[in-house]
């Protein structure tokens, strides 16, 4: 177990442990990103009958042989008015988008192409092929259909549906709930005093808001001092939780009392070391309930094992088919120098080039420095196998938190 | 103002009145994907002092001329000690991660890289340059330096950046307060009983979630009837808030009584037409405090309309440089017709290809059909002068909300 193993082999196993959770019943206004679990059918036809597509005039298709062609306007119909009158030949009704067609009319004039002669007469100065501007019955729902499938995760067009047809609660894929844990006498907490010679706490609020980025709030434990008592009682504590993150205490020293005191509390280990970089002392285990992840103490090696083996188990565990960061194909703007051995990740920015995307290294790839992190857009990976990238080749990125917009507005003509 | 506007005009109008709004102080775990409205500045030197990258031994590179090496370990040191000792030739100190560099020594050497010979002697098996495996203070923040600077988006890593320099409250831009309307009395609310004739209100829920995507909660103000005084009194309340989106009410028949009643009222409007499709009829005008957008009634054109016109301008509002849908670069899996005069949305689902990614259209672009918009990964762009798109083109698309992930797991190996 104290051998690294490579990361898609991680990967497969935190996945075998980290299954879907259960359901629950939520507020549709609460629902944005989260996995339906029950298949949804139509609970009505939509439209609920042929309507106009435009604001216009419903006519009969036959009168329009010839035009300029003059109708006699019998009625006036909006969205929600439901017409009982027929419409014979030489007549027509002025129809509002969204309004029922009357009987005896098949197509519909848009008012763009007509023009008003009295207060009920019409020229129409176009022909039209019958059912022209015309939503048929049940064209986008049909009662008793299935329209969304149990796995769908609910974008805002998702959301969309379900209040057309009335879900007003869904039944929806629950969220883990979150514990993080620091570790280490030399940390200084948000709220303690300013010590010159401590390390402030950056990896817990760091980790909290990669949490907050998949839509989970997480509690945040503190920090754990290298006395077993206390940091006995907050692991206990923290196993509580569908997953716990250890920030900290991946270290191999005499000072780790996190792998043994984990072990005592019950948690089986699957694996201590992973073949990436940043990151290599990164372990996984389980307890009956609890998924318990120890991060390394270097907050870039902490963001990035969060990124390859904390997210993935998250959204799998909401429920997501979706759990793999989108990838990017690009073109590097300058070597890449690599050892083959571990997977890396590095910290790139892009920017733009005719056919796609450049991506340029952050610069100091140290995984203590966090500013490399905060500036990156995404992340090259380079494979294991690798040794080097050269300036000018086609690699992939994946694509980090904050980076689905972007400054300049292309393609808009 | 009859004339459709191009939309990139359009976007610039909208962008000339959408301009950023004031800051607030708002706590650190709330400030995820919020805007820094002020430089920031380190508070320390960090690491406070040269510090150990590794576990290991911290030795004089100078004892290790000729390797394996012996030396006598004369001290423990871990994170948050403080040295006074000083290592003198032939001598050693044990060291953890993080743990400061003791006087005397130059070199870290990995606990890997040593084998433990007595309880105070190890030997050493490589060699090493001075320097190796030591960080350095003040590497990642120099005290007083800016770190961070105003505009900055407060993601995962910046997060982390601003709990190093002990930021326990943020100074951002505000975000918009939101309101949305329906309109028309053939709609049906979330919660009315079912009436098979009329239309449910899909797009207040769909717009909701779109604004909810954002980071900012909408307040729903329900549905205004085709009465003159309810919608003025609903317009009145909703022209309170910073933005007001008003869904349905963008026809130009006589049943609207939208665009009258929101200029009785004091908004000037400043477009009400637009070159794209879907989306045609789009409207914009402004108050002294508000913005007010009226979108199609068409669930999809809604839909597209807010992602081109609302968007960028909540997030200009919210203080972002990138305020536009990131474009990916595709090859067509088909030919999209097109006629040219307005640009054209198509929504398509997204598929892998050897060099990057295959768009195909989702099947029926019809404006009425939710379905489509709910499946769709992304949305192509067809320019307005082009005159159509043939299959196995590159052209570009704008991704989606909920496209961040994909299901496989590309590059890691």
């Amino acid at each position: 177990m104290k051998d690294a193993i490579p990361l898609n082999e991680a990967q497969r196993m935190v996945l075998h442990h980290a299954v879907q959770l259960g359901t629950e019943r939520i507020d549709l206004l609460q629902a944005l990103g989260r996995i339906l679990s029950n298949d949804i059918r139509s609970n009505r036809d939509h439209p609920p009958c042929d309507i106009s597509a435009m604001d216009g005039y419903a006519v009969r298709a036959a009168d329009l042989s010839v035009v300029p062609a003059q109708l006699i306007v019998i009625a006036d119909i909006k969205a929600g008015d439901l017409p009982t009158l027929k419409v014979e030949a030489g007549r027509c009704a002025r129809i509002m988008t969204g309004a029922p067609i009357p009987q005896g009319t098949d197509t519909v004039i848009r008012v763009e192409d007509t023009q008003a002669i009295a207060p009920d007469k019409v020229q129409i100065n176009v022909i039209a092929k019958a059912g022209k501007d015309i939503r048929s019955r049940a064209e986008n729902l049909r009662t008793n259909e299935v329209i969304l499938t149990a796995g769908t995760e609910i974008n805002p067009g998702t959301l969309g549906i379900l209040a057309m047809v009335k879900c007003a609660e869904v039944q929806v894929r629950c969220r883990p709930s979150i514990a993080i844990l620091s570790s280490g006498d030399e940390l200084e907490g948000l709220h303690d005093a300013f010590d010159v010679n401590k390390i402030p706490d950056a990896n817990s609020y760091a980790l909290m808001a990669q949490v907050q980025a998949l839509g989970i709030v997480p509690t945040l434990l503190g920090i754990a001092r290298d006395d077993l008592n206390d940091l006995r009682e907050k692991l206990e504590q923290g196993l509580q939780y569908d997953v716990l993150l250890v920030s900290g205490g991946t270290s191999v020293g005499v000072h780790d009392f996190v792998r043994p005191t984990l072990e005592q509390l019950g948690a089986q280990m699957h694996f201590w070391r992973v073949q990436m970089r940043p990151g290599q002392p990164v372990a996984f285990g389980t307890t009956k309930h609890c998924k318990v992840f120890c991060l390394p103490g270097n907050p870039v090696s902490s963001m990035v094992c969060f990124e390859q083996l904390v997210t993935p188990a998250l959204r799998n565990m909401m429920g997501h088919a979706r759990i793999f960061r989108r990838i990017l194909p690009v073109r590097l703007t300058q070597a890449v120098a690599h050892r083959p051995g571990n997977v890396e990740f590095v910290r790139v920015v892009l920017s733009r080039d005719d056919g796609g995307y450049l991506a340029t290294p952050t610069g100091s790839q140290s995984s203590g420095v966090l500013l490399s992190m905060a500036r990156a857009d995404a992340l090259l990976v380079v494979p294991s196998a690798c040794d080097g990238l050269e300036a000018g080749v086609k690699a992939i990125v994946q694509l980090l938190d904050g980076t689905e917009f972007e400054e300049e507005n292309r393609g808009i003509e």
